[in-house]
């Protein structure tokens, strides 16, 4: 069952230590079957390098009911599935802890969009949700961190596959993009860009966005119908 | 004597230069039977590459007294019984000068809780005890090392369980858990994010913990009776 | 065609890696044959472990006119070759977002001579360039990149091979030396200086840049008639 | 001639890279023999994966001369026979830009001892050097960084066996000890002490010293006739 899905998902979870993404078993990555109405993803607690493809566990994305798979779903995965529901275009997501996402995170900032490196994948600032609500945290706290970011990308008007990251206060991110392997390859985007925006704020404190019309240009060069870079 | 403990003990030492804990020797790892009153503890100053079981030295936990082993104990030894003889809970111990746990140890300051990465795995600021006297660093002073870590907790009206790890004054981290991997893990957990902390701070100056409701929900979810994190 | 100056150039590629320059596929290196006017480059999103030889694109210095490889070359091209237009010297180019020299640009600031390290390869600061207007980006942008670094370099009547580098402004460092392989280890010394700089400046907020004489000494200790380091 | 020399001043060079305390050839080591008054160095500007045995050179510590070797001696071997003539308790000596360290020296200050690391290796703080005047500069440079080392000693009444290195203004570290291996292991030492002191100063930007009874406490307990510490 979802054969191919379940070798992506792996590949890709095995891929966040290689990218030092993760520490132990902080981090997740799932894909979704949009026909099939299903999600593939990483079991919770399961360290990498014991994980196989059997370990992976098939989830129904309107019922988050285990329909394949002997162990427990990521504890994330109700954030997983409020993404996939709400996010037509996304076919797989990444959670990390990854460091310096994490430290804006915990800082309870948005990453600007300060040079070429953020405009090549992301078309503005990656957002910041808010801080969660007493109410959020102790009923269904997964499912309602899928609903803040939700709610925040629907507050700035931010479409998910122009800016695919996100930062959960006090938390850390999500990332994803059309398949597990571009959900990867964001979060070690934006573990990137992360970093060289604590120290571009360090040296210069009050740091202007770039230029509209710079970040219109490399984004486009990269995405969209005009795109020319790459084979 | 004592053989699956060494082995436990033996092991956990090795894994410290592997997860970058520690500078040449650096670093010690104990492990505690409770029932014969023994702990077993790492020779001082051997190289890591160099050390195998019968290096292991067995110590009297009530006298400190080496029952096994032709190698001197670490020279922290008496920091460890001090520990084991007044947190019960506590299985094994480790002792480093991780980077960043150690930054903030110089800096005599506490982690305070800025993110579920903390959350899940210290119940609370990690705290920095006080400075030692002359009296405590002249006189029996790794011996009292260990009586100012508990003066803290106790003081603080912390639980050795729930935050299982403190900053020693100007010197560095311990940390400890129910056996010796457990106690690995959690400096590894605080070196992460001692070094988050860090750039958070800078980020957000004037940072504030994240809310308790957070911080509960977090460490309740992988600890305690009401955990669902992991198989 | 031009098989040596082809090996010259993948190997360089390949070297960014080894060097940790790049992420993905963000960097790019040439080196141009004067007498042919013919300049080799990586070809456009390629992932360095899948490049070989027969990757390699060979364009025609003046046209842009790809003259043999099968694939597109580098989206930078046209800066390559405006750099190796007005830049008699150079023989090699290398484009990456190395982290720390990246961070210098998406700050807009050039990088103080601030240690003999600099001063072994960089006869005084690397320039940032200005911001590039709106019709130089919208306009055959990288084109113009290469122009707004020409320009730097007049205005400030600096000599390209006593500053073997340049930060363009909100998006990364070039650098280029007397073949591929010098601009590579070039593009490696600015990443060191650019970290190194960072932290100097936070601890001498005001950092004054270096001695002259110290300058001179150590530039000319290693280059021109009177060089006297290496064998 | 002096082979087991060789064999240790090679073998300490080769400790360098391993160590990351050097990019490209940006580091020598030597070691001396007192008796016969020569010292054993690395060639000036050779790749350390290229090294071997015949490499190295030897060198008159009183004149200067080269007694065997086909190749140039290290450009800074002027330096190291000052350091020899002067301080009479040192067997081998290092020069690096390793990063942190050299972070220090450009921004031209002590590292303050702030913690037991500092403590179990150097008996006070790090001393940088005041610059160098145009005349020792442009006149015999390398002899007179030299000078300028050892009248830092003299004048801050400091013992070279006490304090096992030092800072260059606006140059970078140099680190001794008994032997071409223990000066490594101080270069090792001093590098993560300088990484921890960046940041225990920007956690509390006006640190204090930490506490001399804590500092003779750690440097005496590995340290001269009392030591305690190790096998």
């Amino acid at each position: 069952m979802l054969k191919q899905l379940k070798e992506q998902v792996l590949e890709a979870n095995l891929a966040l230590p290689r990218h030092n993404l993760v520490t132990f078993t902080w981090g997740n990555v799932s894909a979704v079957d949009r026909q099939q109405g299903l999600m593939v993803i990483k079991p919770s607690g399961v360290e990498y390098q014991h994980m196989g493809l059997e370990d992976m566990v098939v989830v129904e994305l309107e019922t988050g009911r285990v329909v394949e798979g002997s162990k427990k779903p990521s504890s994330d995965t109700d954030t997983h599935r409020v993404l996939y529901l709400n996010f037509a275009e996304v076919g797989g997501i990444v959670h990390t802890h990854s460091r310096h996402a994490t430290i804006w995170a915990q800082a309870g900032l948005d990453i600007p969009a300060w040079g070429t490196t953020h405009a090549d994948y992301f078309y503005g600032a990656i957002p910041c949700t808010r801080k969660m609500t007493e109410q959020e945290i102790t009923d269904r706290y997964e499912w309602q961190t899928g609903e803040v970011i939700v709610e925040t990308f629907i507050e700035r008007q931010l479409k998910p596959d122009a800016i695919p990251a996100v930062l959960v206060h006090s938390h850390g991110p999500f990332a994803w993009g059309k398949d597990a392997e571009t959900a990867v390859h964001n979060a070690v985007v934006l573990e990137e860009i992360a970093y060289m925006g604590i120290f571009s704020r360090q040296l210069t404190p009050n740091l202007e966005t770039m230029q509209q019309v710079l970040l219109d240009k490399h984004y486009l060069r990269k995405h969209g119908k005009t795109a020319y870079y790459g084979q």
